[in-house]
């Protein structure tokens, strides 16, 4: 049952269950879109956990990105902390970003290591290394009563890594030769032909450009790209570089992993920004997060004159060693635009192999089929679309139709040894959305408000009223942001006003009211004090319904918007 | 003068000066980046021309995209309408363009085509073919007393072009033979390896498409992609399909096209949408807008069940005949899951090359170079990295780096026999949105409130207060869209309101009020009316700050959210 991860990227959590015990993997969050504006990020619905905490055998880690560990914060308490498998490294991020939380519980994670093997309930899981971008990337195989299932995490195959070994083949064939009857394989590069870039590649190309260049070099990456950040620190010292690092998260992940000794340095590479004014350029590396063009990163902050000790000049070149996220291409060409206007120099991944994705690719894939031989395919990880390729490639590779499940978020599959079947049942698989120290409490209703606050603004209205004679008192004030610029906008409001006074003092309005005291009316009986209130607030629910659906309606004719517009009647 | 089009895709418009009189080269408008909600699209800014505008020789435009002429309603009412020059097609979109506009005079556009000569003031301006993804597209050679000017317009060299004649580089010769002072080319494709795609190669590719499809084809496409629209009802044609079309711009595109000669059709290959039905589906193509993913265009209303003629079945095929704009991926990647998720066959431009830009890349600037050996060199037409990247060509090509100018809108190149140099002077460049009916009345303020309004949403405080006692009326009404969900937050507005009315009641109010009475300031002589008036102002607006500041920090520290906090306060 995957509570995210299919058809997206990002927010990857599994269960597995089996006579109601259930094996978690991954716990992650994904990114939210465009439109979902003010939104931090975006975990799985758990919901379905709900009531069988005590039934969670544990939960394992395939490796150390947000996307697979981002969501464990917000869900430890409330499945009762059950015990956490993950190796090192990974082990050592979930453990850093607790501190970042309050009311967190101890976590119980065990740490595991290539060819570790553990017991929960029914499932015997085996973890074994994957290349990945990352070090200690683990795949799973996972021994059920039945059949057994391997899960690549996210991988690709890479014979000459960096900061990694080769892809253990051999491995992978003694999984195949003990039969694999489900293959959960990794589809985010399954719509791409060929082979990923081997990081080997990413190397020489990078060395080109530090062996050409004097001025300063910045790197700008992502701070999860660990081999890539080793690459770059390894050709700095190389060419007599010290390297100094900004931005938060790339600090922190450095730091984590020069503990536990997933990067090397030699002593005395790494100095803090402030110290880069005592070397010549051709002696300063700076590595900094902010490739995507993030508002707050590092290299927005020196691209914008903002940061404290470096500025850019000319001579200065910046490399960006990353892919653009989808979405992100406007920001990184307003960034790439505003560093070049600064005489800059600015080599970028579609101009030379300085980037490569961290995802098997098509000619993988197939090799993975070959070589594991599974019974049944169940694509993960990624969009629709990559999971439909992915499916392609598996019936190209001989699996038949019906033995491959493209499936989606909430979706079940049930397996025998024969068959395997999609329940017509679904599980909860919401968006849980997390804005600030919100978990949830934003749904479609606020995303829908922000997105027409966004496009139009808003347009309050607060008319007095007597409480007698049911006519407006003085002129209605009015409180707009986002629709038009107030100041230039009098005559428009001056005649909104009109409309609104209009509206209120309206015979029809007068004339309901006398109708209260019509014959008829008196024949029936007293309202009842609270009947009365009802009355009342129906009223003056109608009249806002009126004030809204008109001014609304006048607003859009003369300016082809529509703010939300929200009016207020206070009687007096 | 660029005014548009330098450092941005879009918006180009150009002024040529000489002696006081000037010459416009196009009028377009550019779309809005996310970060501009609700805008509809910028223009550019023409302030300059305030003053001037018996000195317009008139405007010259090199071909119909909405790029280089979709300004032109908002125009030519200011600079007194001034004559214009188009070929057929770009004069055909224009005008049918007018009609979507109220309180346009009556456009002067001559008509002019390959190979036309006109005289405006100093200016002799030759209109010669180029090829783009459009027909009728014009570049333009300039004599001036200064020297020869070589605008290229948007255009690619192709060899076999469709719907088009190649590339004419016998007369692109002989203009290099005349001398070329200034090469104004479009960088668009500057960042790009090798040759563009020509659009022969895209119509094998979507033939293969169309020969092993048995099912309905929809194709989306951009409908300003006039050629590739060709291709389609040719293709369509040649496998015994008709044709239906939808989505406004299209329908309007292919009717100018089709009354102009630009498109050709045989009799009955264009049916409605309705008549589908009398068709089998090997005998139906259906032809839209859409490619990019845009909410409410053709495409993703079939998408989303909402469209009355087309529902996608199992068997159906989409081709998506365009590449992505930077910005759409996301838009681009749901819509086409939620087509796969119906059991629809896609086909997109990084599957085939069943799409090409219109821009030429590397190689054919370079040749344009070697055929027109220019002594100046301006990059135009795109970002900042682009023009660049342009730059840097030209430089390879043995133009020296000081007869090349890479510019910013609003800078101006002032050119004589010998030396090109950029004037210190900027002219206005700012730029126009366009919202709705409202020109230029949405700048930076509104944007940012749009922006903060969709990030956390807004808060208005509604408190009544007593005129005598200055203490608060009731309980203070509280109106939130987009902040929080707010059935699920009484707790949080209860204590908001707790809150308000601390603040409105704090002694420190109150003495405030009485310090009115005490014996120092009845001393002070008795305050006018309007300084009464003015320093009760003053008070309402302090309080309202206060309000604002307090229940600001407050919901941050409950919620780390930001909404626009509104007080309103009234006095009764």
């Amino acid at each position: 049952m995957p509570l995210g991860g299919l058809g997206e990227v990002g927010r990857n959590m599994t269960l597995l269950e089996y006579e109601g015990k259930i094996l978690i993997i991954d716990m992650g969050f994904r990114m939210p879109s465009e439109d979902m504006p003010g939104i931090d990020y975006i975990i799985p619905d758990i919901s379905y956990l709900k009531g069988k905490e005590k039934n969670v055998l544990g939960v394992v880690f395939t490796h150390g990105h947000y996307d697979h560990i981002g969501a464990v914060p917000y869900f430890m308490n409330k499945l009762g902390n059950p015990p956490m498998f993950a190796s090192k490294l990974t082990r050592g991020i979930i453990l850093k970003r607790q501190d970042d939380f309050s009311n967190q519980p101890q976590l119980n994670i065990s740490p595991i290591k290539n060819g570790s093997k553990i017991i929960l309930g029914v499932f015997k899981i085996e973890f074994f290394r994957m290349n990945h971008n990352i070090p200690d990337n683990m795949g799973l195989f996972i021994e059920t009563p039945v059949g057994n299932i391997l899960h690549t995490s996210d991988f690709k195959f890479d014979a000459s890594p960096v900061n990694d070994l080769p892809t253990d083949l051999q491995k992978l064939k003694s999984f195949g030769e003990k039969g694999v009857l489900l293959l959960m394989s990794d589809s985010t590069g399954a719509e791409e032909e060929g082979h990923s870039l081997s990081e080997k590649e990413i190397q020489i190309n990078l060395e080109k450009i530090f062996s050409r260049t004097h001025g300063r070099i910045v790197a700008a990456t992502f701070s999860s790209l660990i081999n890539r950040v080793q690459q770059l620190i390894t050709l700095s010292e190389k060419y007599g570089r010290k390297v100094a690092i900004e931005g938060f998260s790339m600090k922190n992940n450095v730091e984590i992993c020069k503990n536990l000794g997933y990067i090397q340095t030699k002593p005395g590479t790494i100095i803090s920004s402030k110290e880069m004014r005592n070397y010549s350029n051709s002696q300063i590396t700076l590595l900094c997060t902010g490739a995507q063009g993030e508002g707050s990163a590092a290299l927005m902050r020196i691209a914008n004159k903002d940061h404290k000790y470096m500025q850019f000049k000319k001579g200065d070149t910046v490399i960006f060693s990353s892919s653009v996220i989808p979405g992100n291409e406007r920001s990184v060409q307003i960034l790439k635009d505003d560093i070049l206007k600064q005489g800059v120099k600015v080599y970028h991944y579609k101009m030379m192999d300085i980037h490569a994705g961290g995802h098997a690719q098509q000619e993988e894939l197939k090799e993975l089929f070959r070589i594991i031989k599974p019974k049944f395919s169940m694509p993960i990880h990624g969009q629709y679309s990559m999971l439909v390729a992915h499916a392609e490639l598996a019936k190209s590779m001989g699996i038949p139709e019906e033995n491959i499940a493209v499936i989606e978020n909430g979706q079940i599959i049930c397996m025998s040894k024969e068959k395997l079947t999609i329940a017509k049942k679904r599980i909860p698989s919401n968006y849980i959305m997390v804005d600030g120290l919100g978990v949830g409490d934003v749904g479609e209703i606020v995303i829908r408000d922000r997105q027409m606050l966004a496009r139009d603004g808003m347009f309050v209205i607060v008319a007095i009223i007597d409480k007698q004679t049911k006519q407006i008192k003085g002129s209605p004030d009015i409180i707009s942001r986002g629709f038009v610029y107030l100041r230039e906008a009098k005559p428009l409001l001056a005649e909104t006003r009109k409309k609104v006074i209009e509206i209120v003092n309206k015979p029809t309005n007068q004339t309901q009211k006398t109708t209260v005291l019509t014959p008829t009316q008196t024949l029936t009986p007293k309202l009842l004090p609270l009947q009365k209130k009802k009355k009342k607030q129906e009223k003056k629910d109608e009249l806002k319904e009126e004030i809204r659906n008109k001014i609304s309606k006048f607003l859009f004719k003369k300016t082809q918007r529509r703010p939300i517009v929200l009016p207020v009647i206070i009687e007096v």
